[in-house]
């Protein structure tokens, strides 16, 4: 019990590993810090309060899945005026998929600061999606809907949102990439070199360069796949300029 | 379309009808009276802005329905701090009922400031929840999520969001009103009688007095029902001091 207190106090000073990693992950100070303390806090810790409740960031998921449905409404409300009720909640339900939270919690390496006392790789994938909901649910409660408004614009709707890839327009990351490189006469390249590490199953790791630099790298179970993951992610980063391909 | 046009256009003079009746129900002076405008604008009135796009109810009810969501969701949280993610995802869907909400919107007569061209008898009764989802998105784009907070307040949870109650824990309201009148030493009086008028139907209205003064009234298709539905509004008329007996 001693140990686990220790954890936690470790957490709350203001200059320790927990609140500068939260700090860069948030883009701005959070104030309440023992609030994303229990964001990061695994049930397997079986911490609970004075009162006997217990202490981990189940229920801050439960809040922050609202919070990402109400500020995806909303954003989906304004931008897409033609779309109707049915349309606006398909897109929706696309953005806030598991899968696609699962994405978002671990391009932030949020399992990284997660307390729990089950290793980190024996955790299922909806891990990282749930630490995302939870950081979500700490973010409104620690600074109010304001700021968890333009955490999920900076996080989920600017990197990720774009509602024709949505609408399913874009068949092919790479496709798109090569023929934009050549319209814009760039040079590209897919370093691709095999990185099965300690998993399992094979792994391939490659890293997309265009004009000799890198953009993007992205890790998957082929090559195909890495190239498509990789190219997405730099589909993102030139969005604005790519998406006039579309 | 003239027509139309003008039924819209006197709809937004702040000295209409339209204007003065809603900001009664809001609690506050609406600024962007033309999404309150849509919010009561039924999808029969075939109504098109100047790119073509429907102008009616329907898409606010999306946004509306993800606003009370976040606000009974975050007031559930701090509310309940012994509730799991489990109990507070079945609170929340207790409160946000179809039949509450339709309960909500038939409270505040939503319904007479609808626009549409089908005569009002022949509506659902979903159309009042639907009305109720409506405004809160409409109240949520005019004045932002704190107002939208306010008013959920006001309306739904301090009047009908009781733990005690959602839990199941309170059997008959009538009962419970009987107990604590007879251990406050008031007296009480259910006056019922038959109250048809045009319904199809049976129907029985009650005035409930306690020490001889009208506290509540209610109207339904039995006495007994007419009777547990005016105690019902009674203990929340009275809610902190009679919530004691529970």
């Amino acid at each position: 019990m001693k140990n686990i207190r220790n954890i936690l106090n470790s957490r709350f000073k203001r200059n320790g590993n927990f609140f500068i990693q939260l700090t860069e992950i948030l883009g701005f100070k959070p104030k309440k810090i023992k609030v994303y303390s229990t964001a990061f806090t695994h049930r397997s810790m079986n911490i609970k309060d004075g009162k006997g409740n217990a202490v981990n960031y189940e229920r801050l998921e439960f809040l922050g899945d609202a919070m990402l449905s109400s500020v995806i409404a909303s954003h989906l409300y304004l931008e897409v005026p033609s779309g109707d009720e049915g349309y606006l909640t398909k897109m929706r339900s696309k953005i806030v998929s598991r899968e696609h939270l699962n994405e978002l919690g671990r391009d932030l390496n949020l399992i990284d600061l997660v307390e729990s006392k089950i290793p980190s790789g024996q955790f299922g994938d909806n891990i990282h999606g749930n630490l995302f909901e939870a950081l979500v649910g700490a973010i409104f409660l620690d600074r109010g809907y304001k700021y968890c408004e333009k955490f999920i614009f900076k996080r989920v709707i600017i990197p990720y949102v774009d509602i024709e890839t949505l609408e399913g327009k874009v068949i092919s990351y790479k496709s798109l990439l090569i023929e934009w490189c050549q319209k814009e006469k760039k040079t590209f390249r897919y370093n691709v070199y095999e990185d099965t590490g300690n998993d399992e199953v094979r792994h391939f790791s490659v890293k997309l360069s265009i004009d000799d630099k890198v953009i993007a790298k992205a890790r998957a179970t082929s090559k195909k796949k890495a190239e498509e993951k990789a190219s997405k992610r730099a589909f993102f980063a030139f969005q604005k300029r790519m998406s006039k391909m579309i």
